[in-house]
């Protein structure tokens, strides 16, 4: 009946450094929402992993882990890595990059866009608004290489791997939300150096274009698109990018949106068999980590992005606005140069939501 | 005796687009630092290879073409490329990436500073200088891949190879650089999501950083290091990436700087035993080619940097500060938000220097 009320079950992981303080900041504002609107709940089931949870037991995550997150409607994730004490490679394949791969989270979709009142490093920034769709399970991220022999003689292989079905997947994605939004694509290359991955790239592109006939579309060498992004990043809808590109294109999107600390992402089972993880762009800054003056608002955007994943854009855009009437009044912490705590931005953003 | 005259004898290629036009401006400009100088002259010999060469020939040089080169002791190239007319890995592989490789120009050196008179896009830029050198020979720009089975099943595979010796030899060329410098080097990774090239990557910037025990060494990800590009690019002396890092952190570079059109290159063989190549950062731009509205500046620097590699380095410092003045003056291209024509800036360079 109408008057039910639907619950979410969520799978929290805060992870490590300032993701145990800005994931608790961003239940509160979805607890808000969710309240507000009377229709759902959230319920929250935290799971302590992360490289903490490595130091003592020598591992990640538990064993039966990944079983364990499957029963959850989705996951929200702070961030991962403590690289003073725990290798990269370990606690990001071993938490991260395996999530994403068990849970087939194969788009990466990550928004950038000019916030009223977030001062960006561009000088004369118009009215940037765009999203890279970043494939999100093969590439150059294979887990397929090594290295040989030793000393002077050594060499390291990396193989990037592109399947026509990742290809084509993170394309009409792109493609589908371009017509959602102001109907453009552009495609992430660089067929002129790379001569097999991204020739086939680009030949996979034009096929999908085709099929896409209202949607314009462009493609761009990597190393140009990173200078657009920067010259005039307003020229951008939706860009669609390979994992490596597209983790590339998203941290600058996050500079010239003024702070790392600001971009969402979400890595997206788009077939809904599994759940979708939703984790800001920025690491555990474990500099900053336990003072207080984190920046909630990655971690609270990127929450929106899990309400619209769900179906709520709506109250998506309520957190969206109230993110920017916060700013707008100056309340934002450090690293966008104000002086405001963490806990500061989330009130004042509670306090607009009311 | 000291009243000899030193001979350089340069290989020119202007190629395609606005080469043709600012390869012959930025000789006139070399041509005047050494009639100033009064110890040395340059002999240019024009090949007029490149797209044109092709659609006639069906080749982007002779097949002696390496040969003839190797006569010379330096090249001065323009840009290459006709998207529309010629496939990209057809001119570029079968002209520019061919010379590199064959004239074993392993180093790529690029630098980027904010100039004097140059409005960057950044809000506040502080007084950046930093150089990228870039490894040039490998990497993941191998000829090494392939596709497999067509349609719905076709897989493509690109292979990054790196050796211990190029990879060293890169590393070793920015310590060195970093000694003549503000004495920091700081290695462009990305081992949290490429797990065999990179580890490998940084396990030898850690061990050659060892024998520069004076040099200060940093590690940052390619993605982070992009973002701080743009938000702090005064916190960098010397970067080395590798050929593909390079090659976007150089767009950046260019970007940070106010236009790509300024970005200048060295292709350097630095055990001298071949000509190594100068060739700036920006394309053959056939949107603007035969207007005589190109850039001439990216290309004057790069003549710089030929100045610099053949040991002039007083001289080449006083063909920047002539660009620096005449940016200064406001004579500029449209690129840069001016409206003067190619022409106009080469005369105003050319006075500065007199
Ligand atoms: C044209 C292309 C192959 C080339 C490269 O990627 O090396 C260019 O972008 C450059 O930086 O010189
Ligand atoms: C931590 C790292 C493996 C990760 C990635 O490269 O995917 C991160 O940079 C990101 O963008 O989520």
């Amino acid at each position: 009946g109408v008057n039910e009320m639907k619950i979410y079950r969520i799978a929290v992981i805060p992870g490590d450094g300032i993701g145990k303080e800005v994931v608790p900041a961003a239940i509160e504002v979805l607890d808000k929402i969710a309240q507000l609107d009377g229709s759902f709940q959230f319920e929250w089931t935290t799971f302590p992993w992360g490289c903490d949870y490595y130091l003592e037991t020598g591992k990640m995550m538990p064993d039966n882990g990944i079983e364990l997150l499957r029963g959850y409607d989705q996951i929200f994730l702070g961030a991962v890595g403590m690289p003073d004490l725990v290798p990269d490679h370990i606690s990001l394949w071993g938490l991260l990059i395996k999530i994403r791969r068990e849970m087939k989270q194969s788009i990466n979709v990550r928004p950038a866009k000019l916030l009223q009142g977030l001062p960006s490093p561009l000088r004369n920034p118009h009215n940037f608004d765009f999203v890279v769709v970043r494939e999100n399970s093969e590439g150059e991220y294979s887990e397929s290489g090594g290295r040989m022999h030793s000393g002077q003689d050594e060499i390291a292989i990396q193989n990037a791997i592109f399947t026509r079905k990742g290809t084509e997947r993170a394309m009409r994605y792109a493609f589908e939300m371009a017509k959602t939004r102001r109907q453009h694509v552009t495609s992430a290359t660089k067929s002129n150096g790379l001569t097999y991955s991204m020739p086939f790239w680009d030949d996979v592109f034009a096929e999908v274009a085709k099929d896409y006939k209202t949607i314009g579309h462009t493609t761009n060498h990597i190393d140009a698109l990173a200078a657009f992004l920067v010259m005039k990043p307003e020229n951008f809808d939706v860009i669609v990018a390979s994992n490596l590109f597209g983790d590339i294109l998203t941290d600058l999107g996050g500079a010239i949106m003024g702070s790392i600390g600001i971009a969402p992402a979400a890595n997206l089972n788009i077939e809904r068999d599994y759940p979708s993880m939703f984790e800001p762009v920025h690491g555990s800054a474990p500099d900053i980590a336990g003072k207080g003056i984190a920046n909630p608002l990655g971690q609270i955007w990127t929450g929106k992005m899990m309400l619209d994943f769900l179906g709520y854009q709506e109250l998506g855009t309520k957190v969206l606005n109230a993110m920017e009437a916060t700013l707008a009044q100056g309340i934002k912490t450090g690293d966008l140069g104000g002086t405001a705590t963490m806990r500061e931005v989330t009130d004042a953003i509670l306090e607009q939501l009311s």
